[in-house]
């Protein structure tokens, strides 16, 4: 058993599949039980005996595990896997390879020979379980068939060698159902109607009633509607059952659900599906029978164990079904205790082996234990924390381990405000948890009355069978959102995850009556317009009624943490890398249990991790002194991003508004003059604030207009007001339009008339590519100055007073080296008077946002005069793209993402083929120009757990995101140096 | 003399300079007259006996050709040159390379001793000039400095040398003025101002009448002013007064007019300038001394001679100055036959090394004939061509040089209807030509005025001192534009070059006075609005009145040429590389006069080599059959781009729209339907026009509310609507916005509400940026299709009418393999079933315009499901730049030209460094991942000159530009492939 293996290919945390590795036969441990094929023929098949673990990308992570646990040497029933690279070709091509029959052959003879019996024939006939299995766990998406070899004749064989008619029969109705719904496309329904007929006759309260005659009659019904439903009759050859079988594994990687599924959870679709053929073992052989399924520790508290069910007299898609309850585990002890010790020794070889939490399905066959599937195993975010540090301490894993253990996903989840799942009342239903976070508010069923009702103060969530960009305002004003339709790559799902707007999509228990303005459950209740509901974004539940909400403990911490480490060290010191967290043992405190403080301390301890090994720094998007405050206790090293364009806004409008109006030049200085002191105030707040930390002040970004009225609104307000005062002298022409109704009277009218003048002339079709960032700053002159040196006042101001500011001033939208030169220039100037005049030195490095295509292409020529480059990931990916935000996400990416155009939003993770590829270009070329360029990134995908292990791949030194994303980079940034 | 080089490396039609070469002495032919410098140190100074004519990036225009002279045994006054490198340096630091003061002493110790004289001492006191030459003529742009070593002391030596005291005492005074004004920075009006107050005083008509004493008065006052107004006195020291002037042609690189200069001109700013430092001679000591200036041969007929003008005593300035009038130098033949000879013996050589027209500066210094400079002379566009075919014919030059001799630009102009010149008036003033063209109109002064007198019918000339974003109505509105102030890059023409429209700019002569609605001529004359001006755009005249336009000859032989090809061949054959020009013998016809039959045969001749020499294919960009049958009469080889777009405009508009607001897919299919025929029909006469010839169909492309009124618009008509019904019940709300005003009760109100809900619903702050092109193919079911579908049925009918139609399809905007494999997919199928349905075989290539920066960086995967790539640059200028055309060319390109950030519009002339790297990378990816793929460029720089030229460079098989560019496009093609 080697252990030298660190990285399993194949974890929960990790949804990118292994690389797919040829099928190497020289690394198959076993001796091929086939004759090898030719030379130059690619292996199709594999013996369980002879793969490992390593090979999901090849064998499905279901094969690999079951050569792993052969090679471990535990009870595995024998079998063979059919590889995914089988699987694609069938889907390139249409048609199997052409030597996957023989190979099957071959593999089949030896099954056969091992077991001493042949498939679906003689005394004691084989059967076998045709299941799917793909390199990344789609559990539930593609098709399985049992009991293949089953026939008209081996049914009776099969009755007499396990002495059991009706379990024969039983058997034999299972294969034709489950046969003919996956292989022949018959509907189920038509099976299941059959089925509780017979029920009914038979007044058999549940299937297991049905006597062996029944089950007998049914398999006799179902072959004849398989003959009238299905392209063909059911195949009476056990080895056509199975080739068949494999054909409709491989085809139902393109069902619709896995499409979905795939789509849901970002995983390509070129994978294809491995197929494994297994020996049968039966549950459902009697008492000392049974099947179960089990965690080698408990998946929510970590404890070392075996948790699970167990159901006797069974087979695992019973215990699927639910049709009759499971017992616990430990109950197994009592019933069978040998094979519950044999399954305790198990679980722990497993543990050890693979140094995670692994899941099991076996069975027991008349009291011999039975491995049939293990696989690391699934947690929740709070879990998998705790779980990382318990392996650490019981050292099975190390530090850097411990950290590829958790995602940047899953703490993001544990930052949400839940609902307090102890005061909850049975969920309505429950559907896609597509935007996480919980909500309250009164059920509306239109967009337009959600936000009325939002706008006279009430909290609404917005109910939907689907939504449509005419939602978009409803949608804005709703606290959450609900949907019947869609999954999370719906219009709804799209939109609210881009509002950060808690949201369950496709609950399609419920049904939506939009004009009747109720919803009705699967429970028959009803919820009509203006009930409160309470939606969790995260786990998809809807209750009815308010659930009250309980904060995140986690994010109680960070708060915390930062207010610690903040007062110890207020200094440049405090810009050392170390952990910024405080102890968590003070107060996991006030609502926060046990286990709420077992979860802090694992965060804890893996941010402290994660901050000691990481090599991207992590800064904060941040526009004002208490977003400075609060990313800096969240562990930001500083400010990546400050927009002083959010300092135009608010009380200092009408100030904004005459420089935007200024006729001449004096009334502009006039007004810059007045901004400079208010501008210099928000500075110095930001310096106070990551005191001893940089702090990245970008110019004035957005155009001019965004300062203004909107056009239409305004034009309609002039136009409203001269058909006004026309209609007292008469009534207003019917040719009036927008341009000639401008003729107000009063003072009102003209300020108006005025205004509008300026906002048709700074009107642009295409704002987003106007005249903005440096262009603005090159066309009006002294606003630049003005903010420059409010920078430089501000920072020299503190410096006096015995601070530590550490600005860093960044021109936005440069396309080529000269616009940086004219403004560094007179920036350069303008910092040289500021010290001058109050007679200190200054050193102000003087930046660019990298966001424009042409900046990335002469990146080299850029740096020039550069101190550093700041990635602007959103504007770049508009660009290289070439779709605004704004316009489109909510527009066509539903179309995209369901065409398979995208995979994910490229806002919301960097696109690496296009975008990437410019940043690592841009990267390269800037630091090849100049040696010590700082490289930086401050759009949203700073925030983005894929997307901060490829700033850290191509060698960035910061990130910047939004103060609540920073824990998440900080952890991602980790996870990327160990290796994530 | 080596006559092996090809290409001069400074023609007038190559505003390129030559490579910066570094300065080689062992290139220098002569001993070295200096010291050499240390090993490591660069030469900053050369003899003229150093230098050849390929030294022009080094040693200017100037030196070049004067070291070229001396080589060739011409006799040239000795001298040295200082390098445009130890310029730049100097521009770099401040200071001149600290090497250069030994040199200029070593070269000027050299200079005296072979002159026998000392620099302004000793009784022959050797003068210098000191001249400014950079390697791009700039002529006048720069500083001059004569008679540099004069002294109150070697005034008398030179006055006794020369035996004249009146024109030593002329020399110095102007030796201090020109000194005092350029070097010293004194108001030159100032030296005027006593000038004119001696020349009263003297009762003197002109300087020429001033006697000796009155100038040695002068030249006192002149000092007095120097120090006065001067930084310091005049200098006494001969040395001293040429490192100043040499410091101060330096400086003069950096002057105002030298800037503007080369903005217009695209003059690199950083090349520098060098300066010859040459032995003065004198043509103003008595009646057999003079100078003049000749041309080789007749700049307008291109016929070999000597062409010039000639002043007897008088220095180069006085020609300048125009005090007196020259005589023709057929006059020189009288008045000194030697000199006249030998002038013409010197004319022949430079004509027969340059192998062009060179024109000359020369002055004969008491009957010796010195020569000052040469360069290849201006000449006129319609010169040009006539020229290069005489040179050809002459055989001193071979085919492809002659091609190289002419440029795109100088037959674009030809392509303009121009006044006719003969029928015009004396101009009223004369500005800079920045838009060609021809325009006659009614003078108004203000936009509305402009845009009113418009839609009333009437041509108006839009008259402004200079324009603003604010004149766009009035300038789209009018004919032409006139200003009295800015230059080529001024906002009225930068937009009036985008617009096509003709305008006269920088008529500094004109007062515009928009107040009185009237302008006033230096002469004192005025126009008042709605009196008829003409102005042409071309040469930058204004007339008074109508002057009579003629159309160009050069056009009408186009469309003639076409015409005649057109009928001889109508198959696929015509699609040959040959020439499509008729023969212009037939009819240079009515109108055209023998100049414009030779010239017609010129054009002819260069466009016959163009075609024959070309590897770039030249298609047009037409969207109707009419634009299409010319754009082949031009010579065009296929349409490379046809928008289908513009056929959903017109009479289909209420079709579209009802497209656009159908509710149901049935109601969509249906319009659908209806659009198939009326597309079918428009792709059959594109197919019909170009028979035998690609025409390359464009997809849908602009966003769905292009077809659909302006919101603003529609929400103030909807507004006052309401507003106006309301008043018959009521009155209007006050706080009535655009949302709440759409109440109409009648038919019309209702539509438009409905219409104003789709527009609205359609909008997009950023439509460049939004869901059109391939988004709209891939989110609208149905529409691409239908549109294939009329390709291919109109291919199919043609064909089997048994025409040749060869349609390609094209998808807009891809950014993404995948989209364009979706399109593909669904494009092929539909094809196959017209084929299937008119049983014939039907091949369509697909392929992609290449317009987002993320199509260009993953051509390579993108070629995988391409037919073909087309550039569309312009797109592609605005997503890799970051703005739109739309938005910013009006807006900040003026402050961008002014600023140096662009030389020239990126939407004019392909960005080589930005855009164009991306082509080339995504041309070279794309041909890589397939080698038959077919490369062209359909964006507007299909018909730039230096694009064009670029597009052969990177290897592209085609440009596509408008009809009208074709031939210049043909041309530059050629030009290119000859090496241009």
């Amino acid at each position: 058993m080697p252990e030298t293996q660190t990285t399993p290919s194949l974890t929960p945390h990790d949804p990118s599949p292994a690389p797919a590795a040829a099928p190497s036969p020289a690394a198959a441990g076993a001796a091929l039980a086939a004759p090898p094929p030719g030379p130059a023929a690619v292996r199709h098949v594999f013996d369980f005996a002879e793969g490992h673990r390593e090979q999901a990308a090849l064998l499905g992570g279901k094969g690999a595990n079951l050569a792993e646990m052969t090679r471990l040497g535990l009870p595995v029933p024998p079998g063979f896997t059919i590889t995914t690279a089988a699987c694609r070709e069938y889907l390139r091509t249409g048609a199997e390879p052409a030597t996957l029959g023989g190979e099957v052959s071959a593999h089949l003879a030896a099954l056969e020979e091992r077991m001493g019996r042949r498939l679906g024939r003689g005394a004691a006939p084989l059967l076998v379980s045709v299941r799917s299995g793909a390199a990344v766990s789609m559990p539930g998406m593609m098709e399985t068939v049992l009991n293949v070899g089953l026939t008209d004749s081996s049914v009776h064989s099969l009755a007499a060698w396990a002495g059991d008619e009706r379990f024969a029969w039983d058997s034999y109705r299972r294969l034709i159902q489950m046969f003919g719904a996956t292989v022949l496309g018959v509907d189920s329904g038509l099976f299941e109607e059959r089925l509780s007929r017979a029920r009914r006759a038979a007044h058999a309260p549940t299937d297991a009633a049905l006597p062996a005659a029944a089950l007998r009659d049914l398999a006799g019904e179902f072959q004849e509607l398989v003959r009238a439903e299905g392209r063909r009759a059911f195949p009476q050859e056990p080895r056509e059952q199975l080739d068949l079988a494999v054909r409709a594994v491989f085809d139902s990687w393109q069902g619709e659900r896995a499409r979905l599924y795939r789509r849901q959870e970002r995983i390509p679709d070129d994978l294809g599906t491995a197929v494994t053929v297994c020996a049968m073992v039966f549950g459902n052989l009697g008492p000392d029978s049974g099947t179960g399924v089990a965690f080698t520790r408990d998946p929510a508290t970590g404890q070392r164990g075996i948790y699970g069910d167990y159901l006797q007299n069974a087979q695992g898609e019973d215990v699927v079904a639910g049709v009759r309850n499971t017992v616990p585990l430990s109950e197994l002890a009592r019933l069978d205790p040998a094979s519950h010790a044999e399954l305790r020794r198990i679980t722990a070889v497993l543990e050890n082996h693979y140094r995670d939490l692994c899941d099991v399905e076996f069975t027991i066959e008349r009291g011999r234990l039975w491995m049939l599937q293990t696989r690391v195993g699934k947690r929740t975010a709070a879990a998998a924390f705790r779980i990382a540090c318990q392996l650490l301490d019981e050292g099975l894993i190390d530090e850097r381990e411990a950290l590829r253990r958790v995602t940047g996903g899953q703490l993001a989840r544990l930052l949400f405000p839940r609902f307090d799942e102890e005061a909850a009342p049975a969920p309505l239903a429950r559907g896609i948890g597509a935007s996480p976070g919980a909500a309250v508010g009164a059920a509306v069923f239109d967009s337009a009355t959600a936000a009325q009702w939002a706008e006279a103060g009430r909290a609404v969530i917005l109910v939907r069978r689907e939504t449509s960009p005419d939602d978009l305002g409803g949608m804005l004003a709703a606290r959450g959102i609900l949907t019947s339709r869609g999954g999370k790559t719906s219009h709804a799902a799209v939109v609210a995850r881009g509002m950060g707007t808690p949201c369950v999509c496709g609950a399609e228990a419920l049904e939506v009556d939009a004009a009747n303005r109720r919803l009705t459950t699967a429970g028959g209740g009803v919820v009509r317009e203006g009930e409160v509901i309470s939606v969790d974004g995260g786990t998809g539940r809807v209750y009815r009624g308010e659930v009250p909400v309980v904060p995140s403990e986690v994010m109680e911490y960070f708060e915390r943490a930062g207010q610690a480490a903040g007062a110890g060290s207020a200094g440049r010191a405090a810009a050392s890398r170390a952990p910024q967290a405080a102890a968590p043992g003070a107060g996991a405190g006030a609502g926060a249990g046990a286990g709420a403080g077992e979860l802090v301390a694992a965060v804890h301890r893996l941010m402290g991790i994660a901050d000691r090994v990481r090599r991207l720094d992590v800064r904060a998007n941040a526009d004002t002194a208490q977003d400075a405050a609060r990313a800096r206790r969240f562990g930001a090293r500083g400010i990546g991003l400050a927009r002083t364009e959010h300092m135009f806004l608010g009380e200092r409008r009408p100030l904004v508004e005459r420089l935007i109006l200024a006729e001449t030049e004096a009334e502009r200085r006039e007004v810059l003059r007045e901004l400079l002191p208010l501008q210099r105030a928000d500075f110095t707040g930001l310096f106070e604030a990551m005191d001893g930390l940089p702090v990245t002040v970008r110019l004035l970004d957005p155009p001019l207009h965004e300062f203004l009225p909107d056009l239409t609104d305004l034009s309609v307000r002039v136009a409203l007001r001269g058909a006004r005062e026309a209609g007292h002298a008469g009534s207003a022409g019917e040719g009036a339009g927008a341009g000639d109704a401008g003729g107000a009277g009063d003072a009102a009218g003209r300020a108006d008339a005025r205004l509008l003048a300026a906002v048709r002339r700074l009107h642009e079709q295409n704002p987003m590519l106007g005249l903005r960032g440096v262009r603005l700053g090159l066309v009006v002159p002294g606003l630049f100055a003005m903010q420059v040196r409010a920078v430089a006042e501000a920072a020299a101001d503190r410096a006096l007073a015995g601070g530590t500011p550490l600005p860093e001033i960044m021109i936005p939208l440069v396309g080529t080296v000269r616009e940086l030169e004219l403004v560094r220039a007179e920036a350069e100037e303008t910092v040289a008077g500021v010290a001058r005049a109050r007679g200190l030195a200054l050193r102000i490095p003087i930046g660019t946002m990298i966001e424009l295509p042409r900046a990335a292409l002469t990146a080299g020529r850029v740096a020039t005069a550069a101190d550093f480059f700041s990635f602007g990931t959103n504007d770049l990916t508009q660009t290289v793209w070439g779709f605004s935000r704004d316009d489109v996400e909510a527009g066509f990416f539903a179309t995209y993402l369901e065409k398979g155009v995208f995979q994910v939003s490229p806002f919301e993770t960097i696109d690496v083929e296009g975008v990437g590829a410019l940043v690592e270009t841009a990267a390269r070329a800037g630091r090849a120009a100049r040696g010590d360029l700082k490289l930086g990134v401050c759009g949203e995908h700073g925030g983005d757990p894929d997307s901060v292990r490829f700033f850290h791949r191509v060698g960035l030194d910061y990130v910047s995101c939004s103060p609540f994303r920073v824990p998440v980079a900080r952890l991602e940034a980790g996870r990327a140096a160990a290796g994530a």
